[in-house]
């Protein structure tokens, strides 16, 4: 299959949490001529559910629908709807978080995960999940992170970048207490987390990443005034990665350090903490961005905003940063294919 | 002189540090009919420093030149120089932060403190000072709170904010380590600084100013999962300034609480710490920026950018910035004139 260079990617799209926008924009998306054109799409989720957010939609997709079972290691053509027939959409209360949603949501994610380790799909994209239901469908749920690489047995790290246009973002620490940020960073752990965007960006189809490395504390610490990290942490982690070819400088004023991303300066920040990206990239474009699960063998992606139960059934969501995602997941696949 | 509710209000604006762009940008305020039509100018520096920079900045200001001594007590129509005459531009070398230049700042900024405290001038504005000059200059300087205290006599708390257009951002901590945030928050404090942002915007001509609150964690702690700090200090304070009638809402999430303000939502948002509110700030308007000093008897207002040694004297700064923190200053002066 990986063989012939130009052909389309194969993308498994997951239907999401079906009691917010998922159903409708999943529809959107298989709609899209320009998704159509640039990947072929394995749609899965229940059918119904998905003929009910096309509705909401207003919009009607073709997708030829085959059974769970349907052996599909030939490379298809065709747009095609795996039809699990798990939810029945009478039963979906939107705008609330179901443990009959969670798990929908979760096997419909689990079979994607599935397809694209056994070759049969390049990429995956799902639509948003919402985590409060998911952890009601399975205890101890942590995060897609932990779930991904349980499914596809992945022992490698693996890390969350948010992306926006070409610009990505990742960071050291992520869903911790602020107070215990400072405790967390260590010399090994930017470090490793510095070579891991690099290398994700490498097979991103980035030849040369330049990594713009943020400081933790104002000022940059102010030479040390108002902290200690950026002189004791970070300077060593940016210093290892650039003896080893990483395009990485910094620590930089984290007040500035996306205005000079922005401007093409770099092509990504890794930031030491959750807020001190995301402050940044939802400003940048909370229409436009992108979750990408990076380290595992296949891009992952997937709009970075959630489920947005406040407009469920409305016929409103945009499909923005829905589109992004399948379209950065086509364009990472391509890279892919090319350096294979 | 505060009879005529229609008079243009007095500024008295301070050169800052003479080794950056300060000069060039003092008398391309000077020079804008924009400024000259909405308030009376009182220029503090020396005049050579001052030609100096209009000489870079390609412009010619008329503006009246007096001595130290001058009687100034009587309200003048005319745009005055005060020529303090303690510093040669040929002394000066550019990009280079100077005891000499930090004093000769210094200096300008105390007399313009004392013009504004003893009535002649409704309104301070500096252009930007380097703070390793200030503190070559005065042993212990802290910061222009501090100093501006010190110079008029205040003892009631003081703060600063930035603004954008009519967007307020003021904060709860300022320069210190990120890892001390946390243990610095209490009920007390947080709620000082909502009540600290409320006046001084009453002051500024705001009605009813609504205000957001900034969580300190990501996902607002996610209901105690990364973190307590919301719950436990930052919604009691909350709660403690709607009591008083504040209008006052949240802890928002971090990253979105400005674009719930950018939309129109709020008029300020009061963050945990400095990077909280200035990555977003600093994003939305980096060339538009102003900081006020709040707190204080007369507006303080200032570039929020800083003193650009790298282009300085090559007349390329932009003016954009130092005119918004003038305008602000005659705007807050012109609403305190009618609050009287």
């Amino acid at each position: 299959m990986k063989a012939d260079a130009r052909r389309k990617p194969v993308i498994a799209l997951a239907m999401g949490d079906p009691a917010g926008i998922s159903p409708e924009l999943t529809a959107k998306l298989a709609a899209l001529d320009e998704i159509r054109g640039k990947a072929h799409l394995i749609v899965i989720g229940d059918r119904r559910v998905f003929d009910a957010g096309a509705t909401v939609a207003g919009i009607r997709a073709e997708l030829k629908t085959v059974g769970p079972d349907t052996n599909l290691t030939a490379h298809s053509d065709e747009h095609l709807f795996i039809d699990l027939g798990h939810l029945d959409p009478a039963s979906v209360e939107r705008g609330v978080a179901a443990k009959s949603g969670g798990a929908f949501a979760l096997e419909n994610y689990r079979r994607a995960l599935l397809l694209a380790r056994d070759g049969v799909a390049d990429a995956v994209c799902f639509t948003p999940f919402n985590k409060k239901a998911m952890r009601l469908a399975r205890d101890g749920y942590d995060d897609e992170i932990a779930f991904s690489a349980e499914v596809v047995g992945l022992e490698a790290p693996a890390s969350e970048f948010n992306v926006l246009g070409r610009l990505w973002n990742a960071r050291v620490t992520s869903h911790i207490p602020l107070r215990d940020v400072s405790s967390k960073l260590t010399v090994e752990r930017i470090h490793r987390a510095l070579k891991l965007t690099d290398a994700c960006m490498r097979r991103a189809g980035f030849i040369e990443p330049r990594i713009a490395v943020a400081a933790l504390n104002p000022h940059a610490g102010d030479g040390g005034n108002f902290g200690r990290e950026e002189i004791d942490v970070i300077e060593p982690a940016v210093a290892a990665g650039q003896h080893e070819g990483i395009a990485a400088e910094g620590p930089f004023p984290a007040d500035t350090v996306f205005l000079r991303t922005k401007d093409g300066g770099f092509d990504a920040v890794l930031t030491m903490y959750h807020d001190q990206g995301q402050i940044a990239m939802k400003l940048m474009g909370f229409d436009r961005g992108v979750t990408l699960l990076g380290g595992f063998p296949f891009p992952i992606c997937t709009p970075a905003h959630g489920t947005a139960y406040d407009i469920a059934g409305k016929g409103i969501a945009s499909v923005g940063a829905s589109q992004a995602a399948l379209l950065l997941a086509a364009e990472m696949a391509m890279a892919q294919q090319k350096a294979q």
